[in-house]
């Protein structure tokens, strides 16, 4: 039997939370990862595996002959854009942590926005107690673009919250008690959105999707009348000359974002100190690395074992 | 048949607001709004309907024939505290969108502190783009003192965005995959917690109960090892003394703080400024006034038809 084909780790994460997370990983095959300076001039031919994030733009020039490339995340525009991808199956990263994390940070901005917690911090600020009119959840729609296994978790999680909740998807998607819209419907699902939640892919269709004429169809019927920008998804999709006139103009009241253009966000960036918006650092829905090792475990193991991939990317659709 | 006694209300809320949810409410009798100066010497002796939320003192001495005394709130001790409350029915304000406004609030405390919302902040302060270790809900245990209405339903939800949550109250509740101690199981249940959320009406038996004692006994095994205390219930349930030097010596890791042992909280308090401290001015489940009228409405329109009045206190218990 020939021995089993090592693994090429190229993660840009913590690069601590990786080393802790390998470990135990992948007892029966060797393990190169591409932040340990001694892999750095390693030959990667003849190699099956490799685990990406962000990857060495050189990678797949390096690596001719993988039979599998997994992302290190639910999304996958850095991979398809990396030349030299090679005509392989993509596999996606989905897991019940993946899509609790989005899920939570998704919940916190939505009630951050609706208990104005930015207002209730400047009064603490001051040393002012002062209570502010206070609209609840049920008085609020969210709108969710993107009704993927992300997308439909985090719907869940608000509606029990107590929001109301509709969803938009390019092809049209069943959730139980959730209202759906899918393709040429978006303006009707806009008109209904006090709360726009994007959780996209990137692909061509998506790409600066979010901009000024669709901020223009967003419902201005909610308690605070501006609609509110949240966007978990990807940077790309997003114009953001486009979302900090809105701001400026009150076209939107505010926004959350954890995702942008240009990552890292420059420090000259406005988004930074804007007093309505919040800003993370793409971590809305960081991979738990040991989780993403026992998935790509469990697909390596399916495929020497004979059975077909799961989450295996549609590479035309992007996504 | 004798005209319908007129309803007296005195409710310490936003004027604006009061104003506005009378416009149509009790429209088959007189409404004495205390806070209208014209009714300021009026004499209230004969009527049988107070509305109150932290009313002015001498209330029951200027209106010694009430019938039912309506809390503006789901709390009564601002209500036991009177001097010269009648011996008459005390009704609670229980209601949808007070329950789910305390859950919003509860559910954003805890996802503030998990997403390490603050350090998030001070690194957007400084633009600065760097992700922190993130642990999940499901790697913290939320443990609620108080499993009423409110308790349960946050209970739910926090169970829901994939936190584990455990349960405490006086006597034994049984809700549904929730765990729940009762009475002296208090220290296993303060063992097991890494959030504590307050939500208990104060009564003398839990006047001062979260003091240093307690604290000492919650679990510092969680990923943040130092465990967080977030108050929603009563301010005269905490010993503000105790969390400040908790917070200084690291007993506590953070508070999310509603109620106050004084409130408003004084200006020159630390509270207000303290980097792992959300300060709110008593508003997390501030009544729709409008649903705390239709509420009164309908245990006024019970008593008036024969049936008994719901939500009643027993006052020897407190709650």
């Amino acid at each position: 039997m020939p021995s089993k084909s090592p693994v090429i780790v190229d993660l840009k994460f913590i690069p601590e939370e990786v080393e802790a997370a390998l470990k135990g990983a992948f007892p029966d095959r060797e393990v190169i990862n591409r932040a340990d300076t001694i892999h750095y001039n390693r030959n990667l031919s003849g190699i099956d595996y490799a685990v990406v994030w962000k990857s060495a733009p050189d990678l797949f020039e390096r690596a001719p002959d993988l039979k599998v490339v997994f992302s290190g995340g639910a999304g996958v525009d850095h991979v398809l854009t990396l030349p030299g991808l090679p005509d392989v199956p993509l596999v996606r990263f989905v897991d019940r942590s993946l899509t609790t994390r989005m899920s939570e940070w998704v919940v916190m901005q939505c009630l951050m926005h609706l208990r104005q917690h930015r207002a209730y911090e400047a009064l603490a600020a001051k040393r002012e107690w002062r209570d502010l009119s206070q609209p609840e959840a049920a008085d609020f729609t969210v709108g969710i673009m993107g009704m993927g296994v992300l997308g439909q978790d985090a719907a869940r999680k608000l509606s029990v919250l107590g929001f109301n909740v509709v969803g938009w998807s390019r092809s049209k998607k069943a959730v139980d008690g959730i209202e759906t819209y899918a393709g040429d419907e978006l303006d009707t699902f806009l008109a209904r959105t006090d709360f726009l939640v994007g959780l996209l892919p990137l692909t061509p269709d998506t790409k600066g999707i979010f901009n000024a004429g669709l901020f223009a169809k967003l419902s201005r019927n909610g308690p605070f009348a501006a609609p509110i920008f949240i966007n978990g998804g990807r940077g790309g999709s997003q114009v953001e000359a486009d979302i900090l006139s809105a701001l400026d103009s009150g076209l939107l009241g505010a926004a959350s974002l954890d995702v942008f253009e240009q990552e890292p966000l420059l420090p000259e960036s406005r988004f930074w100190q804007m007093p309505n918006v919040y800003v993370t650092p793409h971590v809305a829905a960081s991979s738990d690395v040991k989780a993403l090792f026992s998935h790509v475990e469990q697909q390596i193991a399916r495929l020497e074992g004979g059975l077909p991939l799961q989450h295996v990317v549609d590479k035309l659709a992007g996504y």
